[in-house]
């Protein structure tokens, strides 16, 4: 085997196990599937559509199945387990860690719940239920049990002789946790420091109290920041006493980080990121048409506004060509605003004073935006409809829509962030809503004043 | 101190040290400083006007500073680098990993790097060196030259012998780099496997060939998807001839995934995850009128669409008032099956086949939901302006606009994409464009037929 990695080509992958599924050749399924960790295959049974994700998944052996599951999104790892029974799924749960088991239990439904629990082990069982009984969006939804612990008063020699009993050691572990007499939480120990002193020291000598630990109710996205600001490869996770229940290793936390950025992408068009691509078209449409249903009303707003002006209009065409335009136009500026304020927000960058000189900022980047804007596309109407007038009142209107644009996108998720309501979720729309309906008001109302009076 | 971890109030923690700068009360800036790590002060710098920026700056120790440089956009570090003089700068370089170093050099106008690279230690110097003979957004540019490899053939005692030697170990170091006697990579000896086995056996024995490395010309985006596929904490870089030249670790991984996600963000805006927040507005302005250039041009063609009508518009205003209606629907409609696309595309989900049956999928989607406000706008049109074929053809053109913006969410970015275009930066200007011409074209179309005949 080459030590250097070769990437595969995913996409080609896909395509042939497709084919092969198709053609029911179990014998090369098996062989392309033979080298892809479980998060690639997850991938790929996302990726294929239900009727040949079955077949596929029904050639995966049992243990592959569980670390796929873990790693599928909650509505397709929902449909697969549909597809076994109560023996299956014990079954494939046996191989597995607690913090995975805790994810396949959380998908089962109500009534197959408790059965699974009574079908594991003890000590997994209270483990388990221990995951379960957190929010799965805390630490103490993400943490796993699987963890070795010593006590501060022991010295080196003694744990390398329990290292060595215990043969294999938790994946990541780049220290041991360690405790007092009484299991609260003490610091750690880094497998660094084990390695290079001598057995005769105590632990409590080397215990390093800067490696904090966390409480389980500490929220998914705070646990990330902290990793990622004390750049950690694993913490501990404690109770309210300062006992220790388990702990979170990095590669959760990357999946946090890349979860959280979909959620983001996603919820600003109004969707699930945990929907299946292949989901039954009905599905789909009903979820996606309550966000439709808002647009519509923040559409009609605009619509209205426009009937204010329906005698201009009438009699100057014109303008129900170019109006759109400058809600186009203060769409874009407001949005380009929006964009760099909500993820300041999002890094915990904006408090009250530097704020208030963003919105000053960008409101002047939005009178300069807008007055260049204002001269150019002022003569080019002028020039195409060959009235001066109109010109001057379409470039003042491209002004003032961009300057409210470039306010109302500073200012709209400032002020979701204080309401507590996400603002990469409603900003959007509600910006849109301003942008429009203002872009229309000002246009329409300027030609009324100006050229139908 | 207590070992659970407690978040700092950062919000509260800029706004105090901005009271402190501003009346340079130095004891009170230190003693808010304390504590915080170098990521959490250069997201402090970010979030705080030039001004201020650069008192607050002043008050760091040079040490603290160069770490701080490593964490701040581009924008930031330029700025206040060009505050120092040379001297300021090779003394914080001093404390700081080559791969900072090579970051701050990248920074520096081309007439001081030379300058710099010659006051290194020459150790140094040449890591700095070969760092920066990568582009920065691959493997060899990311990569740190601080690691321990040991030769193959030697015995874990001899290991242990030479890691007491060195005292204190690489952070995050899970495991020792392995090569043969010509220096070329083997694969990795875990830490764990050097605690639990006895002294005398050979590193050959233990060493894990599944620890692959990576090629340093890899890009840093497919970096990233290795570790997080293989969950892995660090990986050994090598150049052509299998001879490793450095590692990466899980910490610089994490931060490769924030930035795309957040250059993916701006980029859709048309802006530069770059930039300084408080950049001058001049420099802001210019910097986004492209886009809003770009937009310009899309928006005329809008235009154009509405001025074939002119006539029909002259006659029925309630055209003008609708028509945005139309338009805007198919905008979401569009935007929604766009965002799945431009996701699934992202992880690598869609191949020839299933994004045909994907394709199929969304536009049914469109078919679906155009038809249930096809029904519901047409009869709230009929109603509002007391005329059922206005109603009619209202409902008709949502129902149109609304599947083919269905289709071409689906395509646009499949087309891109095949064009080596990131669909993330240039599907929504383009899906505008056509949901908005398309929108109007329909509506104004069918009103001419039917209404204006």
């Amino acid at each position: 085997m080459s030590q250097i990695h070769h990437s595969i080509d995913k996409l080609q992958l896909t395509e042939h196990l497709h084919q092969a599924v198709s053609e029911q050749n179990s014998e090369y399924i098996q062989e392309l599937l033979h080298g892809l960790v479980p998060e690639e295959i997850a991938e790929i049974l996302e990726a294929t559509p239900p009727k040949e994700r079955y077949s596929l998944w029904e050639q995966l052996p049992s243990d592959v199945q569980g670390e796929v599951l873990g790693h599928t999104n909650d509505e397709v790892r929902a449909s697969l387990l549909g597809q076994l029974d109560k023996h299956e799924i014990v079954e494939l749960t046996e191989e597995l860690e607690t913090d995975d088991i805790a994810d396949i239990i959380q998908s089962l439904p109500e009534e197959d719940k408790a059965g699974l629990l009574e079908k594991l082990p003890e000590q997994e069982r209270v483990a388990v239920q221990t995951a379960l009984s957190y929010p799965e969006n805390t630490a103490g939804g993400l943490m796993s049990t699987d963890f070795i612990a010593v006590r501060s008063d022991v010295t080196l020699e003694v744990v390398i002789r329990l290292l060595r009993k215990v043969g294999s050691l938790p994946k990541d572990m780049v220290d041991l946790i360690v405790r007092d007499r009484d299991g609260k939480y003490q610091g750690a120990l880094k497998l660094n420091d084990l390695l290079t002193h001598d057995g005769e020291t105590l632990v409590s000598e080397l215990v390093d109290p800067k490696r904090f630990a966390i409480k389980a109710l500490t929220p998914d996205k705070e646990v990330a920041n902290i990793f990622e600001k004390n750049d950690l490869i694993s913490i501990a996770v404690v109770d309210e006493r300062n006992h220790v229940l388990g702990r979170i290793t990095i590669d959760d936390v990357v999946d946090i980080i890349r979860e959280e950025a979909e959620r983001t992408q996603m919820a600003s068009a109004g969707l699930d990121d945990e929907e299946d691509l292949f989901a039954p078209p009905l599905r789909s449409a009903k979820r996606r048409s309550f966000w439709l249903g808002i647009n519509l009303i923040a559409a009609s707003l605009a619509a209205t506004v426009i009937s204010l002006f329906e005698a201009s209009i009438s009699e100057i065409v014109a303008l129900a060509i170019l109006m759109p335009m400058v809600a186009s136009m203060g769409g874009v500026a407001g949005t380009q605003t929006a964009t760099i304020v909500i993820r300041a927000l999002a890094t915990g960058k904006l408090g009250a004073k530097n704020s208030r000189k963003l919105i000053a900022k960008e409101t002047l980047v939005g009178v300069l935006n807008g007055s260049l804007w204002c001269v150019l596309t002022g003569i080019a109407a002028w020039l195409w409809f060959q009235n001066g007038f109109l010109g001057a009142i379409f470039g003042a209107a491209m002004l003032i829509n961009l300057t409210a644009a470039a306010l109302a996108g500073a200012v709209i998720p400032l002020i979701l962030n204080k309401l507590k309501i996400d603002p990469a979720l409603a900003t959007g729309l509600m910006l849109t809503t301003v942008t429009d309906s203002l872009g229309f008001f000002v246009f329409l109302g300027l030609a009324t004043i100006v050229l139908a009076a």
